[in-house]
C-alpha cells in the first residue's frame, strides 16, 4: 500500500455528532461501563463499521472487533482502536476519538480500494474508565485473560451491582475470565496503534495539533481511603481531645503533597492526586467536628519505583498522622498499573510523518500499555484538547483530529514492521 | 420558699424516653427545628406541662412557654428552659434536658405546693441548632425581636423552603419578625436559668455530675465557604498548571490549624473547625482534579477580638493561597453569635449549691447568651455526658441530671435576687 489516502471526515464528523447525542446526559457524557451509555456508543460504532463493510464481531466479554480483511487472512493482524466508555459526566472525545478514527481510516482504506497485506482490525474496547468498575483496562485485560477472577464480584461504584451479574444481563460470559482464558492472542497481533485526545494542556500550550507518544505512566491508586475519628461538638471538645477526621485527613493530604514536591524536585516523574474527598453528607451539621472522611489518593509515575516507594511513604505517613491526631487513617489496597514503554520504531515512523514532529509521555493510562506489557509493537497518538479531559469541556477540533489519524493512514500505508 | 424539694426524676426519666421514642429515625435523634421532629417534641413537653397543672403559651413563632404562678404575678418572672430542636441525627439530650429540668422543677415546686414569689416560666425555645436554618437562636433572639427580617428568606438546609413558608406552614406567624416586635420584654424577665448537657469531655475526665457556666463561647462561622478550581485529568496535568481544589482547600485549612497553634500558644482562647468538607459527589471519578469543593469554617472564642482577627486571618489566607494554587477560595458571609457573659451572682450560688463546686466556660453557643446580652441575668448548668454531643451516642446518667436540677431547684427555694 502506498500513495495519498485522506481519512473519512465526513464519517468523523457524524460518529461524534451521533456519540453526543445519544450519551449526553445534562451537561456531561456519561457512558458507563457495561451500562446503557457504552452500549449505545457500541451500537453506533457497530452500524458504522457495517455500512463501511468491515466484518463485524463481539468477543464474549463485549469487545467489538471490525476487520478490513487483507490479503494474507491468516497473517497477525494490525489493530487500531480505543476504548468508548467515559467517566461520570466526561467529554465527548475521551476514548471514542481512537475508534473512530480506526473506522475513518479503515473506511478510507476499502473506499481507496486499498486491500492491507494483513487483516486490519478496528477494537473499540470495554470499560477502560476504573471510574464504573475499580479494575485498571478492564475489556483490554479481560480479553488478554489476565484478570483476577475474583474482579468479577467487583462492585459498580453508583449502584452496587456485581460486574458477574451486569456482564449477564448484558448478555456477555463471565467463564472466559473465571478461566483466565485468552480471547486474544498476542501472537496474532502484528502492532496495536491507538489515537487519543492529549489529557493535559501541553499540546494547546505549545500551539501543536498532535503528538507521539514515548510511555505511559503506572498509576497506584487509593480508591477507598478513610480517616475514622469522632464525631464532636466543635466548640466544646478542645484541640489536644478531638479526634477530628477532617483534620487528620487534611495533615496527610498536606503532607503527601510536600513529598511529591521533594520527588519534583530530585528529578522524579510522579503526580499525585486526591480528587474526591468528602464527609459523610448524612452526619453533616456545622457544629459538628467530623467523625470520618472519605478520599482517594491516585499517585503516577513513568517510574514504577517511584511509585513503590511513593506508596509506602503514603502507608508510613498515614500510621504516624492517624497517630497523632487520635485517629484511624486507612488507605486500603492499592489498584496497580504498571508503567508500559512503547515500541522506538513505531514511534520514529509516526514522528517522521508529523509535519511538527514532537513527543510527550502520557500521564494518563490507556489501553495501548496492556499490548506494550505483552511485547506487542503498540504506538500512540495524542491530538490536541483544550480543557482537559475527565469533563465534560473536552475540545478537540475536527482539523487536529484530521492531522492525529492521517499520521496512523500514513503508518497502515508503510507499515515498518 | 426554703425546705428540701426533690426534683421530679419519675417525669424525667418518662419524658427523655418519650422523646428519644418519637424522634428517633435510624441510629439518631431528628428533631428539625420548625419540622416534625421538633413539633413532636413540643407536644409532648405540653402534655406533660398540663398533667403538672402549668399554664400553657405559645408565642406567634412557636416558642412554648409552661407557668407556675408566683404570688405576685405582675412581678418580673424566672424563666428556666432550653431548646427541644437537635441537629441531624443528633443525641437525646442536648437541649431537651434544660426543658426536663424545668418541667422537673416547676412540677417538684407544685407538688409540694411550694408558691414562688413570681411566676416561673418553663420555656421550650424553637429552633437552636442552626443546622437547619443557618441563623444563631433563631427561637430566642426572635422571641425578643432581635433578628434581621430578611432572615425570613433563609432556606432550610436540606430542602432549601424558606423559613417564612415553614413558618406559615406550621400555623406561625412570621409578621413579629418583619416588624422586629418583641414577644417578650427583657424588663418582665427577673432571670434566665438553662441546663445544658456538656457538649466536651471535661467533666467526664474530672468525674464531676455538674459544673457552673462562667460564661460563652461566640461563633463566627463561614458556613458556605467554596474552593473553585478546575476539573482535569488526574495523570495528565503537571503540578504548576493545575488548578485543584482539593490541594488548594487542604492548604487553607492546613494553614488555619497552624494558626489556631499559634493563638492556643499565645494564650487565646479559639476553637476552629472544618466538619464539613467536600467534592461534588455528580463530578466524582478517580482519574479527575477537583474542580470545586465545599466546607465549614467555624470559629469560636470567648474573646471577640480574638474572633475577629482571626476571620481577617482566614480571609486574608484565602486570597493568597487561592492565588498560589490558582483557584478562587470564596469563604462567603459569616454568621456571627458574640460572646455572652453569666451573672456573677447567679454563678456564686449555683456553685454553692454543689457539692463539688467547678467552674467552666461553654465552647458551644446557648440560647442563655441571647438573654444575657439583654441584660437578663442569665446563669447555666453543665451537667456530664459521656460522648459529647451532636451525634447519636449522647450519654447523660439521669443521677447527673437530678444533681443539676437539684442545684438549680435550690437556686429557685432561695432566689439571691
Amino acid at each position: 500500500m502506498s500513495g495519498v489516502v485522506q481519512p473519512d471526515l465526513e464519517l468523523a464528523a457524524t460518529l461524534f455528532e451521533a456519540l453526543s447525542r445519544a450519551t449526553r446526559r445534562g451537561v456531561g457524557i456519561v457512558r458507563d461501563s457495561y451500562g446503557d451509555g457504552e452500549q449505545a456508543a457500541h451500537d453506533i460504532a457497530r452500524a458504522a463499521a457495517d455500512c463501511a463493510g468491515l466484518e463485524v464481531s463481539v468477543d464474549a466479554i463485549g469487545n467489538l472487533a471490525m476487520t478490513l480483511p487483507g490479503r494474507d487472512r491468516s497473517a497477525p493482524r494490525i489493530m487500531i482502536g480505543s476504548h468508548l466508555d467515559s467517566v461520570p459526566q466526561g467529554g465527548n472525545f475521551d476514548g471514542a476519538a481512537g475508534v473512530v478514527a480506526g473506522l475513518c481510516a479503515a473506511s478510507a482504506l476499502r473506499r481507496a480500494k486499498r486491500v492491507p497485506s494483513c487483516d486490519l482490525t478496528v477494537i473499540a474496547i470495554r470499560a477502560e474508565e476504573s471510574a464504573w468498575f475499580d479494575i485498571p483496562y478492564l475489556g483490554s485485560a479481560g480479553a488478554f485473560g489476565l484478570l483476577d477472577p475474583s474482579c468479577l464480584s467487583t462492585p459498580r461504584s453508583d449502584n452496587g451491582r456485581s460486574l458477574e451479574s451486569i456482564l449477564k444481563e448484558r448478555g456477555f460470559d463471565p467463564q472466559p475470565i473465571r478461566e483466565r482464558r485468552r480471547l486474544l492472542e498476542p501472537s496474532g497481533i502484528r502492532a496495536y496503534l491507538e489515537l487519543h485526545i492529549e489529557q493535559g494542556p501541553t499540546l494547546v500550550a505549545r500551539g501543536l495539533p498532535a503528538a507521539v507518544v514515548t510511555g505511559i505512566r503506572g498509576c497506584k491508586r487509593f480508591r477507598h481511603a478513610r480517616c475514622i475519628g469522632e464525631y464532636a461538638h466543635s466548640g466544646a471538645v478542645a484541640r489536644r481531645d478531638r479526634r477530628d477526621a477532617v483534620a487528620a485527613t487534611v495533615a496527610f493530604l498536606h503532607h503527601m503533597e510536600r513529598l511529591w514536591q521533594q520527588h519534583e524536585e530530585a528529578g522524579a516523574d510522579l503526580v499525585l492526586t486526591s480528587g474526591e474527598l468528602y464527609t459523610d453528607p448524612r452526619m453533616h451539621g456545622p457544629s459538628k467536628i467530623a467523625g470520618e472522611t472519605h478520599f482517594v489518593l491516585d499517585l503516577r509515575s513513568l517510574s514504577e519505583t517511584t511509585m513503590n516507594a511513593v506508596a509506602d511513604e503514603a502507608r508510613a505517613a498515614a500510621v504516624r498522622i492517624g497517630d497523632r491526631y487520635r485517629v484511624e487513617i486507612d488507605l486500603g489496597v492499592a489498584s496497580d498499573s504498571p508503567p508500559a514503554a512503547l515500541d522506538n520504531r513505531l514511534r520514529a515512523r509516526l514522528m517522521s510523518l508529523l509535519d511538527q514532529p514532537f513527543e510527550m509521555a502520557s500521564g494518563a493510562g490507556h489501553d495501548a500499555a496492556v499490548f506494550a506489557q505483552l511485547g506487542i509493537p503498540s504506538a500512540m497518538i495524542f491530538v490536541r484538547n483544550d480543557n482537559g479531559s475527565h469533563n465534560p469541556h473536552e475540545a478537540m477540533s475536527l482539523d487536529d483530529f484530521a492531522v492525529g489519524t492521517q499520521c496512523l493512514l500514513g503508518l497502515l500505508l508503510n507499515f515498518p514492521l
